[in-house]
């Protein structure tokens, strides 16, 4: 999560609990604990972007998580770049390849963390993991998966299946096979 | 997710939108839109299940996102087998190496999706997935990772990296590497 602080100082920082919760308008959450430096910047920018990094950063993406923004300018210790939004008031991280820009719409109090979610104003991605449609790849993005009790970060695996259609076989048998 | 409808029936869908969205209490939510028949069962019952496939069952997992359980059975057709829970009041599929069991805590209306967030009363998961310290192990349990642009589900690819470890190194060079 990107955001700015009182001070117009960008951070960055890697949430546990992120993902999409709405299509339409189409919305991103954030689930952040109080006491971090972040949760301050949300309430008081009410926007974040989510910069989603590929596999070469993984160290860069586990930092973001262990260390607070409060006292480190974490972009210059990693020497990553923060590029101000185009229509939030949050910064992203230019070398990761796909970034949502995000208003805070709603915030939702559910115990040690909080919810924030945010409408998706923009996707942005380079060009380098666009497919020859002009859509995101997510074979080019390479993105992160997190297993918790196994604390690993893994990359994303082979493809498996079709969705909306490796399932429709099924549907078809479903005349035959019921009673 | 796992629900029953108002005459008990038990019924499966697949939701694009979920996750965990706390940590204490442990929650997770999932986001449906109005038109689902799960959404009904929601209101109804303020419980449900999430039961997480392996890569062997990604087609049972797509015809649960394609077809309505209003006039179909989904587990005769799939002959998966419905568990009533022990703690909430909706069925988990049996098959499905880990399950949570959420009872709704709350709804938020975002736009086309109602988020709904339960408190995960208990997680379940088949022997067969546990590592020597009896923890789940993603390896094992094999979960299936979807690709929107790309309509793909994926498995969950190698091991990158330890979290709240690898990023320590960075860390530890701030000293030198800031003026």
């Amino acid at each position: 999560m990107g955001t700015y602080d009182h001070e117009g100082r960008p951070n960055a920082m890697t949430a546990a609990w992120a993902g999409i919760c709405c299509s339409k308008p189409p919305c991103a959450y954030v689930s952040l604990r109080k006491a971090t430096y972040t949760y301050g910047n949300f309430m008081e920018r009410k926007a974040f972007t989510i910069s989603f990094p590929s596999e070469a950063y993984v160290k860069e993406a586990d930092y973001f998580g262990i260390v607070s923004g409060i006292n480190t300018d974490k972009f210059s210790t990693t020497k990553l770049t923060p590029v101000k939004s185009d229509l939030v008031d949050a910064p992203y991280v230019k070398e990761f390849p796909m970034v949502f820009e995000c208003k805070v719409i709603k915030t939702v109090e559910i115990g040690l963390h909080t919810e924030f979610i945010g409408e998706i104003l923009d996707v942005k991605a380079h060009e380098s993991v666009l497919d020859e449609n002009k859509m995101i790849d997510v074979r080019r993005v390479r993105p992160l998966v997190w297993s918790l009790p196994n604390m690993s970060y893994r990359n994303v695996g082979k493809h498996l299946g079709k969705s909306f259609s490796i399932g429709k076989k099924l549907r078809e048998s479903k005349n035959t096979d019921t009673k």
